[in-house]
């Protein structure tokens, strides 16, 4: 089901977490410096509020050419006309958003390799695997899997894997290193003074592991 | 869009407000009582368990021949194939929610006139309309709207009105005079000790006035 994306850096957003400036300034100074996707992540707003901040994201994000993944909500996703659904363990089976959301990709949140598999097997476009080290970002996030777990699930699955949780430009290159498609960010990117060059920086490496992994 | 339904009695879940009763024994002493319609409400489960509530809620309403109204999230209300989605002034707009939901039954909440106006406008099925007394089940429940305001309403849209808030057996008898098709209780059976015989009472209460408003 997936239509190629690039999933080099990938930005999650929290509104709590971008220093209170308005989200989609965030997002478009992100994209700037090199956000390739979006996630749009609203876990307290009601389903009216989502909607409309999803529709403005979205619009957003259509102008810059950027695809835009829904957290959680197969509603919002379909109301909005999404590129993609993002789906974690707490949310709807992949098999049942799958009915209602087809010629779209879905990725699944999976932090063991029996999750990674089972993942797969169902059908999961891509896998945001995680947390790899340590986050404050995400208070639900179980403990840290490590670089050898993200590895080994790495080495098990077909499909795209998006590291997540922790990672910033410190160890953004080791990351990659380990053959994920991307790595998926949060407050490495929303809540640094300069969002667009944080995003850059971190592209930087991200896309220089990605071109030596290629030639590698 | 509307199938007709029996909407006379028509009951509100709330986990909290069941004392403590599984929800699905409760639905059921309800309906064995004379309960016509079920909205499950789940304003704070994660996703993954509304829709095991959901599922589990409607094997239960099939096997009852009741209809399901899934309050709010279209995706459940999609996911475990609901016969109705009720919509309030938080949630999806009715013309969005409408795209996916298509051939069910979707009724929207209004609490002034032009709100239920342009609610039957957009194509509603049929409105919540409340809460007519002050009530504390729903604590973002504005003010009572009281008699006189339920029954303009009533008489200015062509769909059918169930009155919703602070409703009991000792006023049920008065809001049904107004000529609405029903009304909506979540305490009123819920937390009754006697789930099946408050709704049995309630039943007979409404069912009666419902003949004589069809005969005068």
């Amino acid at each position: 089901m997936l239509k190629t994306q690039d999933l080099r850096l990938y930005l999650c957003t929290d509104r709590l977490l971008s220093l209170e400036r308005p989200l989609t300034e965030a997002i478009e100074a992100a994209v700037a410096g090199g956000v390739t996707l979006v996630q749009l992540r609203e876990k307290k707003a009601s389903t009216g509020d989502f909607y409309q901040i999803a529709l403005e994201v979205h619009a957003l994000t259509r102008r810059l050419h950027i695809p835009l993944v829904i957290n959680d909500r197969l509603d919002i996703a379909q109301a909005v006309d999404a590129e993609g659904l993002h789906l974690g363990q707490a949310d709807l089976p992949l098999s049942v958003a799958r009915r209602f959301f087809r010629d779209r990709f879905i990725g699944l949140s999976a932090s063991t390799l029996e999750a990674a598999l089972r993942a797969q097997a169902e059908g999961a476009d891509y896998l945001g695997v995680g947390p790899v080290y340590p986050t404050g970002s995400k208070v639900d996030a179980g403990d840290a899997i490590g670089l050898g777990c993200l590895k080994a699930i790495r080495a098990a699955v077909r499909i795209p894997v998006v590291a997540i949780g922790g990672i910033n430009r410190e160890n953004a290159p080791e990351v990659m290193q380990t053959g994920v498609a991307g790595v998926a960010m949060i407050s490495g990117i929303l809540s640094q003074p300069d969002i667009r060059e944080a995003a850059r920086c971190l592209w930087k490496l991200v896309d220089a592991e990605a071109r030596t992994g290629r030639l590698g």
